[in-house]
Parts: structure tokens; C-alpha cells; sequence
């Protein structure tokens, strides 16, 4: 398989570059007859988009879908659906001052050793629009689930210093898809005073899954938690994933981590969900890490490609945050691994 | 692919149960004529095996590889390589009690579950003692990739609130593997007295690779961290896992956490020595998050198969605190990624 | 991964529907670098192309190649080439008689039991113009493998009882690419003939091979002939394949089987240049078993909907033999194949 | 996935050389709770072992399996199933004569060439005997397939120039496998003749599975007859496969070879049973060309590896025809295939 699909029941192949002609995914596996929400989907990539969000950038673009294959009269044929997303601004020229040198914390160093070609359209293949080919896979995937009666709720619960101690879902509609709505003022005004220094800030997204049914993942290593962080790891500006407890496992007593139970239920969730490998039937929940955004206005030491020091201020309208958008990708490839599990565990009925 | 199989240009695929007849590794896609150091595997194995270390169980273990194939006068043959490991010890018996009942923090209850059979046998194919068998493969994929100038370092540096401050990895030669002689010695009278009130205690553990160069990892799916991130994330004791600053960068901004770089080399590496998915020729630092050991000799309440709530003891000699052994199955678990992406990006020669 | 995508190291994932809105192919694991050559794709796309073949179809649709990513300035980039196909013709109203009724020879029934519903359009997924997104893929290969000295000749060496007796490939661009001038004729009066009694025909396609280095196949599964059959037989109208001597060496001693060879080379070739799975140097021989097309004017029985028998009569104007252009698609999944193994045994440089 | 593996819900992976210490299989993705019956596995073991049956080699070999995993108190625990075959003759001796010289129609010197590397021990990994870890998991498959009402059937009907005419698949149980008596008579006679002037000779395999309910194979590469091909084509001996009215077809016109059908079914079964990739429920039939046996008793020009000629008389005791013994291989890898097919199909229950 290649390096640009995920899946094996439920196959996601994302191709397209940042600023080139079009992005796009190709979904195997779908099961047939099951009557897609354009809508819904629609929606979903709204929640991603830039300009959609008041913490982000001022850029707008809009991510309209094109379905080019496997749905006929608005239902899944079983054979794979492929959704496009043209490219609505394909100038390059804004990038020509990144031409002969590397942005700091970006992948441009690394693709150019690797492949020894430089394809400066926004960070090519790298960027973070790759994934909004991702989020139109994921947001499919969550229609299949919630039929199964599966759910994904993500939300930011960390800005920098600002923690959610709150989890009150229900207020999670707002601009930080934050479940504490005072912290979440906090991290917009940060973000804020964050954007006027030129800088940018990290923050932690939290991801919590219902109705997943006990039995979910493969043993040894189709584990569900191993293959939640692939998928969630492979987003650009992930950092670490942690279950349940997580890091702060590290500090515990088995007497206090272990999930007791009774024949009422479990007594705690300390595992988040997860019981070597398999899903138990509690609800899934885990953190990601998400670095700050590595383009900032302000200057930075870096090289070009003869290897010459130099400074950098990485000019446009970015992200100072990323995490709200982020909750949508999370969310998604979330969506994608548990439906990919789910048909391997349940098959497609 | 199987769910007990990893990696696609050098593919480890293991099988076996604790207390069955033996555990074993096939090896696929190992370059021909590699010497092999077989008292060098034999070593590691035995940094990996129970009773080897006086922190943690006191049952005493040989873990003894036979090679079934792929080997021919002590080089290798390009041919799948199996690695046997013979149980001395199948006593069912003890685990006679167990038979009815769920232990807390184990996968009794969602391999039951999933496959509505119970394999009582200390765990059968859930049990740590799986690991044996990836430490197997992982033992002669570091040789393979300390031919091509790559070494892998793996350390407890955390247990309970004890917490490594130096980075001396030559004192790592310590029970804990740790690169703080002074932690390590308060940690092990930390596990000392955890296993005086018969609980255990999580931790974190460090890995540290050199040596590899840029261009390691494959964009999109296939990103560095995020096949390290499944591999590890596969052992079943580990909650999380996080690459450079990790969780730290929620709370960083971009200027502090972006990695500058003069013609000099990089000035910082919160990255962790990945950018974009692919190694940037900086050393690959992680970090993971372990549990405390499950198996506790204290009261603890659970159900069982009438889903009866009940009080269970878990008898036995188990390992107080996991890390000194884990370090050696993430250890592999990297080598293993390393080796099957090197392949990929570099062929086998 | 999913049963649309073929390969490994070069990965090919097509996509779409006869007379959807388009067909596609994503090509993953492409060297970074090298320069296509755009008029020769488009030219290898002509040859398979409806209405391109006066033996064929009078239907005349144009397979003009979209490149949506993986291309920059000319030169591929390493990631994900996506090829497009938009139809021009979408009309399904021609297959309004057939919504019902289940064509002799076709998927239309077992599509219909698999997946429940019926997508009308042309055979959907089913039909043969699916190939064209494998054509494109092909000849993207094709380019690839002559960049590194192999190259790939196919041609119609049967058409029912005219069989070609010689193999003069310069001769072979007739209409037919029989390397054989004198039945090539023979093959095109036939042929017409078969039209004007509303009927089919059947043939032989062979393939050959040049310039393939020793080495090529992984045993034991992934054996250069298996492979190859694997991709070849994927090609709806093909019901048979053979290497070499093939079926013929059911006939045969092994003292006339065996190739000897000497110091100056192999005196035979009923190997059809593959030894125990792996090339051996020599001109790779295939043949492919073509059936004859199943749309036919003609008056044929079968069932509807509601399992009542009933006559069918399929309209439209299809090819009486498919074997011209069906050559074009066998030297596509051939060298699909022969890249993805030369990348499996040799890297991308 | 590695080359030696098979599959991808029911994934088999073989290991092992010929007179190396043993071979085996890991069996991955099987069902739990079902009752494995033995004496069945190994009965079908017995079929395929040297000396088992008179027109084979004298050569007495017993194939005992030894399971090592997956099964718990005789039944599937739905973890991986690992069969060896330990070796009972390990002698390289006889071997010793063949250590610079290539065997004329054997692996030999691709082998050498691929892997610059030659294990003498009776052809290593490309050895016939590798086949036996395949039987012993299509043994499994077989009883897996027959509790779903599936039966496979595979006999003899070519050998040299007697072609067995009559189906006669309860007379099957002679020494040729054929379902033909008379035939079958004449196919003993001719190949005791074979054996008495030092030669070999090749044949026809035909294997029939019935009870294949509609639905099993995924278009578009994961055709039913594709996968079928990749797995019989995998089988050294197999220079060709075909379905249906196969290579016959090149002679059909469209009016013949389509299967017509009535309410009450089909009129024929040119196709084999499988339309657009997936089985339509008929009886599918398969023929696998088989090579004459490469080793021969007889004077045969071949090289050294100073690359000079040569002459070489291969010794021990060989089959003259390898067709009874190879229909039991044939047999396992349609089995192995569908049940794959079954489970990505219709799930595991």
C-alpha cells in the first residue's frame, strides 16, 4: 500500500498539493446503498476551512466538494468514491520569496533532501491544506458511524497556559469548539494578543468517542490505541497522543489506575476505553499535542539552499492558532480508523 | 496484511501465547548475506527476560532463540527468517483461579468479548511475555541498522515522582537503564517499597536514535513519528507517546519552538528530529508513557463471567514497575520502524 | 488496502464509473524528478481509445489526461500523480432499456447481488472503460521502465481460428498489432465479417518483455509470474493466462522443458524468462486469453429483476473483437507490475 | 506486506527451506471457537507428502504439524495459528555435488543472482517442499470452507499426450487424482515409462469448488479469478492458469460463450463461474498448466559459476510427474484464496 493511504477495510488515498490545481481523496470500501448528507459533509468542511473561524487566518477560501465517482442517485455504490477540491487560488507568486530558503519548522528542508525538488506552492504536499482532503473522508466516515450510533466530539482544551478544566460538551459550539466557554474566551483573547506580537501559540485537543461497541481493534498490532495514533500522528502538527490517563499514568499506582468495576459498570475510565487494544465499551477519549504554528511574521535564523545563514520572516495571513481548525482533522481521522476497525471487526452491515 | 504483522519492506509477523508451547517471529524482507551477531540477539533477549532484573519479577525466565529459517552458515539468505522461542514453563495451573473471573487494567474482559473464548494462560496473546518476540526481531534490526551507523538508546527516566534530570547515557548501564545514576538509584528504592505495599508505579520512558539520516519517513500516512507512534503505541503497557517538546509545545509559542538553524546546524530540536514526517539528520528523541504493571496483589473489585461483581487478588510474581524491561520492547519497536523505512527510502543495500 | 489499488512500491488506485462525470488514477511511490513526457501519454491513451481502431467500436470518445498534483514544472515531485479522465458523454438514457435486465457475459448480475443496487450507466464500474484510468498509469510506467532500457511490445497473435506464425514486431503496427502482416489481414476480415452477423469473437494477445535484469520477483508469493497474472487477469475480458511454454508443457518431457544453456546463454526459453518466481534475464513471454465481447445484437436469453426469463438484444455499437485495443491494457498492467518490482528489488534510482 | 505472506483477512505466512530445520506457516485472521479436526489437516498433509503416492519419488517423508499457537483445548482462540513441519532429514550432503553449478529449469541461478547467496540444502526456499506449509493451511481453509457448504475438488486431467475426457469425480480417488479411471490407468502407465528413460513430464491440473454462493471477489484488482491466479501462479510448478472455457474462448464467437440464462439458471458456464470479477453462485472450474519436473537423471548442459559450461546429471529420487502430488497444492490455494474472499466478503460468522 502507499505511504499516501490509510486503511484496510476502509481505504483513504489522499493526493493534491497546496496551491496546485486541486486536492482530492479516493474512499475504497464503502459499504453500498447508504444515502450520503451532501449537506453534512459540506458542513463539516466548513468547520475546517480558512476564513471560517475568527481566531485564524484572515484568508478565505471555500472547499467545495466534487464527488466524481461510486455515488449514484445520492447513494454509495460500493465501489470508491472519489471527492475533489479544486483550487479556487493557484498563485504561486506570493511563495517566490521562499524560493532558495527553508522555513523553520517546516518541512521544506527534509522534502527537498528527500526528493531533491523544491515545490514551493505553499508548502506543496506538506501543508496543512493536505488535509482538508481528510476531513471530506472523515466527515463520510462519521455519517457511517453515527448510523451505527458512533459519535466524535473533539474540542481544544489547552492554549498555551490557558487550561479547560470544565467538559461541558454542550457549550462546545463555540469559536475554540472549547467544552469550558470561559477558558475558551481566555484562549481567544491570548490568541489574539498572540497574532498582534507576530507570534503563534500551541494547545492540546482533546477527542472523546460514544457508542463505540466492545470489540473494536486487532490484536497485536491492529491495537485500536496504535492505530488511533498513526492515524492522529500523521497530522502535521501533532506532536504526542496520549489515552485515558495518559502521561500522567506515569505518576500512578496501579491501585489507583486500574479501571475497577461491578456488575454495574466500570468505577473509572483510566484507560480511556481502551482494554489491550480492544475497544471496552467506555467511552474512547484522548489528547493531541499541537505544536504552534511554525509560520510566524517575525525573524528567524535559517539557511538556503547554499547552506547560507540567513533571516527569514515568513510573510501572508496564518493560523496563530491551529487548534480549532485542527479538532475537525482529529476528529477525523478518528472517524476514519474506527469505521476502518469497525468494518474489519463487524463487516459492512 | 494480518493485525500481527508490522512493517512492509522488512515485515515482523509474531504469534505465540504465554504459557503455550513457544512464541515466536517471522522475519520478512531482511537483506542476504548479513552475518548475524546471534550472541549478541541472545543478549538483548536477556536484557528483555523476567528475572533478569532485580526490580522486577523474581519468576526466572530463559528466553532461547532457535532459528527455524532464512539463515544458511550464519549469514542470511534474503529468505523469511523464524525466531523460535520454546516455553520451559506451561504450567496452566496457576492461573486455574482466574478462570471465571476479569482482571482490572487486563484484556481478559474485551479478548472474551471479541473472540467469546478465554485463554486463561497467563494472559495468552495479551500477555507481555508477547513482547519477547518483537524484542527478537527488534535485537537484529538494531545490528542491521548499526551497519549503516544508526544506534538506539532507550531509558527510564521517570517512575512515580522521580524524575530524571541528566542525560548521562553512559551511566545508563544501571537496573533502571536510566541516564541519571542519582534518579536511578531513588527510583529503584521507590519500586522497592511499591512492592512492599503489593502495588506498582508507571513511568516514562526516553528513546533516543543517532546516526539516522535525513530523508527517513514517508509523507503522508507513513510519517515518521507516526509509524514510530503505531509501533510503540502497540505495546500494550504504553498510554502515550510524544516526540520532542511533545505535550510542552501547548504551551510554547512559535518563536520558542520553531528549530532555527544556522549553516552551523540547528540551534534547538523540539522537534524531536522530524520535520514534515522525515528525519532531518538530528537525533529522533521520544518519549513514552507507561502504565503501572496491572497485575496487583491487593484487593481490587471486578465482575465475572455471570457478570457477578467480586473482589479478586491477583496472585504471582509480578513486576512492580515495568520501565527497566519496556525500555527494551520500544527499544525494538523503533529499530523495527527504522529499519522497515530505511529499506523503503534507501534499498537494502 | 483497498481492492482498487494494485502494487506496492508503485501503488496505482483507479477510480469511476463508465459515463460518470469522470475516471481517474492515482499513482503513489513515483521517483521525484523525472521529466513526462505528456504527448507520449496522451499518445499510448489514443491506442486504447473507442472509435481509435477501425476494427473496433464507431463510438468516438476522446481520453484526454487531466494532471491534477505530483507534477511540478514537468518534473514529478515524489507525491500522489493524480490523472483525470472527465467524461463528455454522460448520457445514460441509452441504457434505459437495460435497467432491469441482467446482460449475458456481463457483471451486471453478480454487481447486483453484491452490492444490492444497479448502477445503469455503461457497466458502471464494471465496464471496460475503466482501463483507460489503467492505461494512463501504464504508460506513465512504461516511461519509467524505458528510462531504465525495458521495454514492453504487445500484440493480437490470435483471432479465432487465425492464428499469426510469426513474430516480426516491426511489423506490428497494423491495426490488429499482430506481428504478423499476412494474418493481421486475415484477423480484419474476420472480424468484419463477425460485425455484419451481429456477433463477437475471441483472441490471443501476447506480450513481450526486453531488457529485464536478473533479479526481478520476490518469491514465494510475490513471484514475478504471480504478480504478473494477478494484473493481467484483472482485466475483465481475460480468462486465461500463460508464461512460456505454458499449457503447452503439459505436453512436454522435461528433457525438452528445461532451458540448458551454455556459456555463451539459454539455448531455449519455455520459461518465458522466469525461474523459480524471479526474472532470469531473459525476454519475458506472456499470453493472454481473451474472450469474445459480451454486448452482442443479438437475440440471447436471460432473467430480469424479477427472475423471469426473458430475450435480450444489446444495443449500441461495440467492438466484435476487443483484442486491438484489450493489447494496450495488457502491456499497462504489465508494466505496472514490471516498475513496481524493479522498485521492490532495486530502489528508485 | 511481505512476499511471503498471502492474503489480507485470512493472511498466511510461510517460512522455511528444504532440508533447513523446518518449515511452517502463520495463519492469520482465523475465526475463533471453531473445532480444528486434525486427523483431517493432517490427512490432507499425508496427500501431498513424498512417498505417498506410487508414481512419485520413493523418497519417504512424513509431514507432522505441530501447532504451536492459536489454538486453545482443540479450538481457534481467533489469534495467529503457527504449523511447523520439523525436519526429519537435514542432510546437505547430497547436495554437495550441486554447490557450483545450476541446475538446468530450476531457481538456482536467479536465486544466486538475486541474492548472492547459494543454499545448497535441496533448493532452499524454492524447493516443491516449501508447498507443504501451504497445504497444511489450506487443510485449515478447507474445513473453515466447509462448514459454509463449500467443497473443492482437484484432480488430474493431462498428463503428456492422455487427456482424461470423462468428470467422474467419485472415481477420483486413484493414484492420479483423475476423474477419469481409464485415463488415469494410462496416465500410471506412461509416466512409469518416464521414470524407466530418466525424463519427467508435465500435465494439467483442474480444480472444481462448489457451494461458492454469489458475491465472493472485489472489483476491481481484487477480482475473484485475479486473486485465484496470483495464488495458483505462486506454485513453482504452474507455467499457466485458465477458467472457464479459458484459452478456448480465443476460438469462441460472443454468441457461444456467453452463459444465457432462464429462471432457471444458466444454460452453461463458459465463464468458470465468476462474472466482473465475482462469483455468480455457479461451480467454479479452473485448469493449471503444470511443467514437466526440471530434475532429470539425465546429461543436461547447464553453467558453473565461473559461468563455464557445463554438463550435469541431477541425482536422487524425483517424481517423474509432479501432477498427483501438486493438485493437493492447487486444492490449498484455491482454498486459502476464497476463504479470504469469504471473510472480506461476508465477515467471519
Amino acid at each position: 500500500m502507499g505511504h499516501n493511504s490509510f486503511g484496510n477495510a476502509f481505504t483513504v488515498t489522499t493526493f493534491g498539493e497546496s496551491h496546485g490545481p486541486a486536492l482530492g481523496v479516493i474512499i475504497d470500501g464503502v459499504e453500498s446503498g447508504f444515502k450520503i448528507d451532501m449537506e453534512g459533509l459540506q458542513a463539516q468542511m466548513n468547520r475546517r476551512r480558512p476564513g471560517g473561524n475568527p481566531t485564524g487566518t484572515k484568508r478565505n477560501e471555500i472547499d467545495e466538494l466534487s464527488i466524481l465517482s461510486g455515488v449514484y442517485e445520492g447513494y454509495t455504490t460500493g465501489t470508491p468514491i472519489a471527492m475533489i477540491l479544486y483550487s479556487t487560488n493557484q498563485k504561486s507568486a506570493d511563495y517566490e520569496h521562499l524560493k532558495d530558503v527553508f522555513r523553520p519548522g517546516h518541512a521544506d528542508w527534509t522534502f527537498y533532501k528527500k526528493y531533491g525538488i523544491r515545490d514551493i506552492r505553499g508548502g506543496g504536499r506538506s501543508s496543512g491544506r493536505e488535509t482538508s482532503a481528510r476531513v471530506a473522508a472523515g466527515a463520510l466516515a462519521m455519517q457511517l458511524l453515527a448510523k451505527r450510533g458512533i459519535s466524535i466530539q473533539g474540542g481544544t482544551v489547552q492554549v498555551g497556559p490557558i487550561i479547560a478544566r470544565a467538559r461541558n460538551w454542550d457549550e462546545a459550539d463555540n469559536v475554540m469548539r472549547c467544552p469550558d466557554r470561559v477558558a475558551a474566551q481566555q484562549m481567544v483573547d491570548l490568541i489574539e494578543q498572540v497574532r498582534v506580537e507576530n507570534d503563534s501559540i500551541g494547545g492540546i485537543i482533546e477527542c472523546r468517542v460514544n457508542g463505540v461497541p466492545a470489540g473494536l481493534g486487532e490484536p497485536v498490532f491492529g491495537k485500536l490505541q496504535a492505530l488511533l495514533s498513526h492515524a492522529v500522528m500523521s497530522i502535521g502538527a501533532v506532536k504526542g497522543i496520549q489515552f485515558g490517563s495518559g502521561f500522567a499514568s506515569a505518576f500512578m499506582r496501579g491501585s489507583e489506575c486500574n479501571d475497577q468495576r461491578t456488575s454495574n459498570g466500570f468505577l473509572s475510565n483510566h484507560a480511556g476505553g481502551i482494554l489491550g487494544g480492544i475497544s471496552s465499551g467506555q467511552e474512547i477519549v484522548l489528547q493531541a499535542a499541537i505544536k504552534p504554528t511554525s509560520s510566524i511574521s517575525r525573524a528567524q535564523q535559517t539557511i538556503n539552499k547554499n547552506n547560507e545563514t540567513t533571516t527569514l520572516v515568513v510573510e501572508g495571513r496564518h493560523d496563530p492558532c491551529i487548534c480549532p481548525r485542527a479538532v475537525v482533522v482529529v476528529e477525523s481521522m478518528v472517524a476514519i480508523t474506527l469505521l476502518d476497525l469497525y468494518y474489519t471487526a463487524f463487516g459492512r452491515t
